[in-house]
């Protein structure tokens, strides 16, 4: 039975990232820490096996053992949802219904990211995969990684078939974003999630309907309170909050001049704090001793925990 | 003697169409109908020979003539600000000191095009024009036309160079111009304007200080009010402006399939509204008639005049 | 045991398209043709799973049937490599294994696709995956597709790693190969070989072993027979044998205005010729009949067969 | 009176630097030297203004001066081509008709570079300017500078456009210009010149009429030779060369981590070689001492001088 969904769906849904010991070893009681440290932080839901997660870069096994003892751990208090992105029609398939049976909500779809198609491919492609797809379906715009966009006509369509129920964008470009809004003005029950934590508040306060933020790894109070604060146009504290954002944009992500530096800097981040190994899939290598001082001095000038 | 301009600057700011009859023939009566047009729209200043001035594609003598002719049509009743962006240093400081003796309030620039520079030359270049500099200066991000991107570490440094008084961002990507504000955020006397109007709203509820938008060329009110609303955090009429401003975009910067649509539908309706010519310098065309009578509809659609 | 495989390897080793009935179903019978078709032809080995054989699209079930079908179709008559690449190290290298089980002859990786490594984080990659791997390797330059480029000090460094015996590039950039092959002008038994066909000839001129080229799917003798002309510099057959890949080149790989177009012009050549099925694996699509009618015109006009 | 170029052109045209003492000032006895060097290296003709000549970064005035000083040194001896790109029409036209007036034999236009056209504005501006273009014009594509390439087709029909007669490629794409060439078949008057030196041998071995050499600058014996040994066939000659050409491609033009490296270096060594001054037009900089030592020590190991 698929379960429903609140639409749109509302609030700070982290991007977990993928704890892990080595290349192909989960780092199960980190994955526990991070889930009970973000819901008891007040999230509106998970997301794992996102940019973020790592996905592509673990295998189809540990994805699935993920997805499992993900559901597990959730047990349904917040709503889960499992990217299953691939360059294949049938992997991406294959992990959403391995997600539905394990009992996740929703799943999150980028484009096939080797080979860039054409928009009117992309919109058949999507046509396809939904007429066997189990879970409701977030269409996840990542142009730097995919290397394609959803074009707003191609969104307007794409929710049109049933089961896509909303779209993350991560590609920062909010006049985009804003376009795609206005493309769905009438469709109130279609989600939009912004990825760039620099900018949450701003698109919450005109419309959107929260965050897909990496920061909420790390601070998921922090993130919530700035949505909430978005929500209720209390400018004071969204001022209070973004500058904690921006502090932690501009340090933690940015240690270091590497094209994942965002990444390897919130793995560091978490595992300064105890919360899980700061492990990273190949192609990345953590942080050495230097970069991870300054992540530690870095969390220290943040005075948020 | 140099003019003291506000600081920061407050407000919108039209990026002025270069009103043209042919390739080297300025349109005069249609640059002064669009000033006053402008003007009386309660625009807080006017840019002139930025890239929707076309300034890259008309003469320098034709750049000297209008910024002449502006500066006496303006009267001083708001800032004038004048683009000196060019590949070679000297042509962009003799056009700042031309602009100067005309009267311009400050003067706006962009990287040399051609040649992209590294960050650490980037900043010398403007540590050495500076040197020269007869106005107050406002940098221009304009990645997709320059190739290259003013990190915000270089934006902080030149934010210490005398003269340098603000940025206009035209990137899209306000996660990045976010990072560029806090990095400045003990500088208050530095103005932070937004190019792109799909987003300016959500730019000065949180302590942006304006944009530099095109549709402000058609409809200087519509932008005028939006901008204030933002700072009245008034969110009803935020919305019901914004709605607008994204009918706008989506519908006369959207007609055909051309990288210049956003340029030729703004001439074009500026033509088709009796303000000025749509002749488009090289090596740019006007629309034709199919394309002009879809830039009416749209401009009927809207139910702004 | 693994094979030796001459080094370096010369010739042409079509980079062999999948033939599909749908999307998870080889098309074994036009395996099987096109198989015999290439090797009839004078090949001087095989390449499968690359960007041609549509790899990235689908599943690992398929890769691993098409892997196994073609080593016993091929039964050692000509070297067999197999792509391996994928955005996961430990799905790459299961696929190394399962070809190296099947018999293949070498493996070919490009970096990991999704989330662009630097180059040190490349290296070490590679490092690493040799480390377990069972079969020599070519790297595999591809930058369109994976977003980043082996640099030439990486490819000298990677030259060191045990097992690596070659590259293919893909870039058209032919200065930068050059580079390539200059940083390992001690290395003699190095592979070079070059993706575009049409400059293949000019390659192997100077030095360059050969052409992992598409069109020799359909024409494996014409893409023989010119490299054989460029080694024994015969500059008459040269410049014929030329004449009709850039014919091939500019009709059958550009017809339509798809990103794609080179493979389906291919796909459809191929099944034009009746070799095999011109279906495409998600999220492409076969021709439709009026682009059909202009490759088999395109095909008539080679006069080729 | 036009003079009448020889059609197809062949041979080396360096791409000359343009000496400078300061921003607005010519290397006058540098200029003349270098002329003097090039000319007695047996170079088949010399460009001004090009990329490498920094036309961007100078002055008009300057770009004139250097226009008529050129001319006059060069007295006839060799065709003179004169680089007259700019994002203005305008400004492209008074530089070739100010270039005709000095006695220059063909202008060079690649494409204006701010606002990138699409291919009908581009083949129309084309059209456009010839119908006053004093002198004979090749095409010049430079996409990494220009964000546009000309399209094979483009070139096509500009081909029929009267005055247009040739192009010189520094796309560094080898398989696009044998595209290009391919279209043009039947046009054997029509010039094909190569930027890269890289592979400059190779394209002449197959039909191409010669380079536009940034090296040719600092040794254009070695490049005259090497382009004789490519028209001669004379490959064990070609391979000894080219071997000096590679290693001053991986040396001198690859010191630092600059996206300016090229021209820094090739500046610097004609600075070492006594040739003319290393200034360098804003933004960029002249190497310091220890990048100096490091292309002294480049110029010292290749024994050529």
């Amino acid at each position: 039975m698929q379960k429903t969904l609140q639409r749109p769906l509302y609030g700070i849904i982290p991007p977990l990232v993928t704890p892990l010991l080595d290349n192909d070893t989960l780092d199960i009681e980190g994955l526990e820490r991070l889930i009970e440290h973000t819901i008891s932080g007040g999230v509106h839901g998970i997301f794992i096996l996102g940019t973020t997660g790592e996905f592509a870069s673990i295998s189809y096994k540990l994805r699935r053992e993920l997805t499992e003892r993900t559901c597990k751990l959730v047990k349904g208090r917040v709503p889960l949802l499992v990217g299953i992105t691939d360059s294949a029609f049938t992997e991406s398939l294959d992990l959403a219904k391995h997600a539905a049976n394990c009992g996740a909500d929703a799943v999150v779809l980028a484009p096939p990211y080797y080979f860039a198609a054409g928009q009117p491919e992309l919109l058949e492609y999507l046509q396809r995969i939904m007429m066997q797809m189990p879970l409701p379906l977030f269409l996840y715009n990542m142009p730097t990684h995919t290397k394609m966009t959803f074009a707003p006509k191609t969104v307007k369509a794409a929710a049109e078939i049933p089961g896509i129920i909303g779209m993350k964008d991560s590609s920062s470009d909010l006049a985009y974003f804003k376009q795609v809004q206005f493309a769905l003005r009438d469709r109130d029950d279609f989600t939009f999630m912004v990825g760039p934590e620099e900018f949450m508040a701003e698109f919450v306060l005109t419309g959107g309907h929260g965050g897909v933020n990496g920061g909420a790894n790390m601070f998921p109070k922090l993130y919530v309170e700035l949505y909430q604060a978005a929500r209720n146009r209390d400018f004071d504290k969204i001022n209070t909050l973004q500058q904690k954002v921006m502090q932690i944009s501009t340090t933690i992500y940015n240690v270091g001049n590497f094209g994942s530096s965002y990444l390897k800097g919130l793995k560091c981040a978490l595992s300064v704090m105890g919360l899980c190994s700061d492990f990273m899939a190949e192609p990345f290598r953590r942080f050495n001793e230097p970069e991870r001082k300054k992540i530690e001095a870095a969390l220290n000038n943040l005075e948020l925990y």
